[in-house]
């Protein structure tokens, strides 16, 4: 047969964020086969039934269930949502040092099967995690990928939509850099229904008159930390963006998304993993778009890599 | 215009559940309006956020926000997903009083908005809660209903899924009763693949010697607090089994499933709620079907609803 | 009870192109009910067992029937798809009278019914057909539109997408005017991953040297004729369209859509129906985006309206 | 990587059956790449062409394009659409022997590709082509199925949702042996809502005494005639049917559905193929389900096998 095993995807770490990971693979029926994998496999356990436990009305049948890392020998997709709260009274690089030892177990665990997938880090700080897991992995640059600012993407596309009344998905354009505080959104290259943004305002100011681009750049920033604030915690729209890559990367379908990907020269920086637009195809990152970004834009994304590769050296010295 | 406010969804409660609930709902993009009511606005914004943040990779893009009960006044469903840890050192009438008390201002804020959608109970004990809620509504039967047995027969589907290796959708018949204990399997009703599933078994004796029909039903039966002691609740499980009913009577399918509906001499019972297979349409409950139980199964089915007819009665002495 | 006859299209005329349409709904459950007219009603009734046939493998159950004109009384909207060939022999005037011939008498027998939906003109010349049908009809101009220069939007993006590999959701930007030979490409306003769609062409010369922005515009305007030549007409890329626009407008998304809408000063042009972009709601086309279009496209929007106007002025002085 | 081929359908024959069934896989996005084949390529690029162009529209983006039998080295499915009207006056035999002519050169094509996926034949008589192609190919026996009655099956189960108005999702059952007009309904294995469907009926008398089962047998048996002659072929019924057929392989639901498959001692049969209730995997067709079949129902299927088998041998001494 020409393929047996196909569309699998992995998700380590079965805590709220990878459950409800699992959730939006299964709801949209992205794969034929979801497999939780968590040091506590009992906890693994209970998410894997209760995901199982609707099935009678999914639309298509996923077979969701515990496994452990040799199941990464033939998946398509590992997503890494692992993270764990560091001791308390860390400082700011133990605290990256605490959470790399777990990625970095994951990782070698993951390749110690043979995985040849994409690897789709989620877990925090994720520009950081998904440069060290790509170093530690030895996997092409094309097959490790985080999150980056995919979801800071739609959280301005939503909040736009929020104070327009009008679809996300009319929006065009992306936040960049790193998912974090020095995150910008390059408004000389957002646009709505065919207009550059701002224009788009200007020109409707009767009905927008309330909106403001800062404003807008200062709420998707703030999005998360609000969001921590009111619940305790995001794993709705995080679940929902991974989905969004998973589908992308499965049906090879070349969108573009900012994932934190390699810059290897791209604007002008090197060996940093940061949110840029990024054409994802079956074999994950592939060709950045390189925005004409101004010169305070682009001043603004040297920034970030640069708090970026802070960290990611602090790393190695470690 | 014919309609301008259509598909509807209020979900009250804002916690674990009532929140996945609601990512269901705007995952399948089963409506164009998901409203959150909970007495702690500040997590419901969160919530609120938090699902509508990955809008850029929805399907249908679904308005969710933020309401109070006047968002009932022209909604097709109002989905009760409310309930607190009672006191410390209740017992179980004092528990359920408790309850009571939370659902009972509940319906009655619901009501005062004109509601005359379907209301769709999931608050435990839900064959409880959803006589409570009809009765105190005044609203017609079909109006009303409990989850009942639905999650359960998605469970048991499941699990024979999992068991047998079959997709669940292959299996038909129903979990019935109480959602709770006392629930059964009428196993004479099950079929599978155009066989009683007792005889599919043994004719496939080599492939499922391990199967039993006993295990199949306390595995159903202890399914959830199995869940609820790995990971100390469940969500997913109930989460899809709402937006399959939500589906069902939104787009008025007339399927047959195990809600929580009034028993006014169907099986010989009266003014008892209980899980029983029945013709959902866009009006909510109708048609209750009556399987030819045996009298052993009958029997278990009186016993479920006098436990449930008990609790009732506790409520209005209360 | 709040809704009982919600999400309900009719679909008038059950040629290849209506029950394609209608098989784009049923395939993407958009609507609880499809009822299709037409003036050969055993056609009609094959089209709709055609269609129903395969509902065991729906995901959800949406009834399909034949019906008439009081369907439309509570119908949310009202596709209009019909066209018969006109007399051999007749010229341009003759055929468009024959064809609004049989256009007048269904929006009579439409409005005759009560109905108050949205009308969505499929049949051609579209431009020409949804301002007759608004003049005829009597509704709002939001509730009349035609599908424009929706086809040919999604006609560009897909030609885009098979000449440089990429997703066509990557593309930002509408075509406009006429439904027909005149139809143009503003390409100031087209975008791509952020950048000007001639921009990015440029920047990645290696990768797509041989697109041209002439030759993209010749073939999106070509295709459809080159598709009826190759098999004799269309109706799967309308069908999609025409889902596109019911999902919209059924789950008022606010998506701006460059249907046929009538300009009443917009653009400088009044009194015609031309393929815009526009924000579609629950009612219909509102706003209309006005692009900042360079003097030249300017001229050739003011070419398209010019050529619609004078077979509008023709059918009146018929 | 992995699996970089992954979910590729080809369709042999863009006629109206392969085109609709490349419109269906598309329109629920099931697969990554679907391939049209025909002789007539230039109907088939404008068939492509029509299917890709509502891409703006899709859900999730899959990549239609003409290929060639080289193409079906790496798919996962083929599917056999074709067929021509045999030359005028040819008998019932010389008839056979054209359509055979054609499907004998499909399959070497295909074969000589090297394909290992799942041969899924739609070309009519379909149980004699499955079997044809079958013996031609010498693919293992589960990589060879014909549509069979599973068609017939979501015919039994529409026209039962017509007559109660219930969902067509709720019965359980299968049309059984020849998908032509030996088939038959073995009434005594069909259930609805957990009950005999029969004894559904007659306990609800007041709501469906106009229903009866022969008139329901009769009605599936003549209905792909009747959609015949009211519109000069079937198209959008089989097209979901194989739609369903190929999610269920594809996502490996295991899944039973009445495909035609091969009887090796099933029912006392031998050499023949029939559509029987049957496993679906990845792989194709697995275990037959044996269903309790009356001596009546018994004889109807080997009356039914006969006429196959009969067809079958003239073919080999043809």
């Amino acid at each position: 047969m020409v393929t047996m095993n196909r569309n699998k995807v992995v998700v380590v770490g079965a805590g709220t964020v990878g459950s409800t990971v699992a959730f939006g693979l299964v709801s949209h029926g992205l794969c034929n086969e979801v497999v939780l994998i968590d040091p506590n496999r009992t906890r693994a356990m209970g998410e894997s039934h209760d995901l199982d436990d609707g099935s009678e009305f999914f639309d298509r049948h996923v077979n969701v269930h515990v496994g452990d890392y040799a199941d990464c020998a033939n998946a398509d997709i590992v997503v890494v949502t692992a993270g764990r709260r560091p001791p308390q009274g860390s400082n700011r690089l133990q605290e990256l040092g605490f959470t790399v030892g777990i990625v970095g177990q994951i990782v070698d665990d993951v390749m110690a099967s043979g995985f040849d997938g994409v690897l789709v880090m989620v877990s925090n700080p994720v520009d950081v995690m998904a440069w060290y897991a790509w170093k530690r992995s030895g996997l092409p640059r094309s097959q490790v990928l985080g999150t980056g600012t995919a979801l800071d993407t739609s959280r301005l596309k939503t909040i736009i939509g929020e104070e327009t009344g009008l679809d996300p998905r009319n929006v065009g354009g992306f936040v960049m850099g790193e998912h974090g505080d020095s995150q910008f959104v390059p408004w000389s290259t957002v646009s709505i229904g065919g207009k550059p943004f701002a224009r788009f305002l200007s020109d409707n100011q009767d009905r927008f008159s309330s909106v403001s681009l800062d404003d807008l750049e200062r709420k998707t920033r703030d999005r998360g930390n609000a969001i921590k604030d009111a619940k305790g915690g995001t794993n709705y729209g995080i679940a929902s963006t991974v989905a969004g890559i998973v589908q992308t990367i499965l049906w090879d379908e070349r969108r573009i998304v900012p994932v934190s990907t390699l810059l290897d020269g791209e604007y002008g920086e090197h060996d940093v993993f940061l949110g840029v637009p990024t054409e994802l195809r079956a074999n994950g990152a592939n060709e950045i778009v390189e925005l004409d970004l101004t010169a305070q834009e682009r001043e603004r994304l040297h920034h970030s890599a640069q708090i970026v590769r802070t960290y990611c050296s602090g790393l190695l010295t470690h």
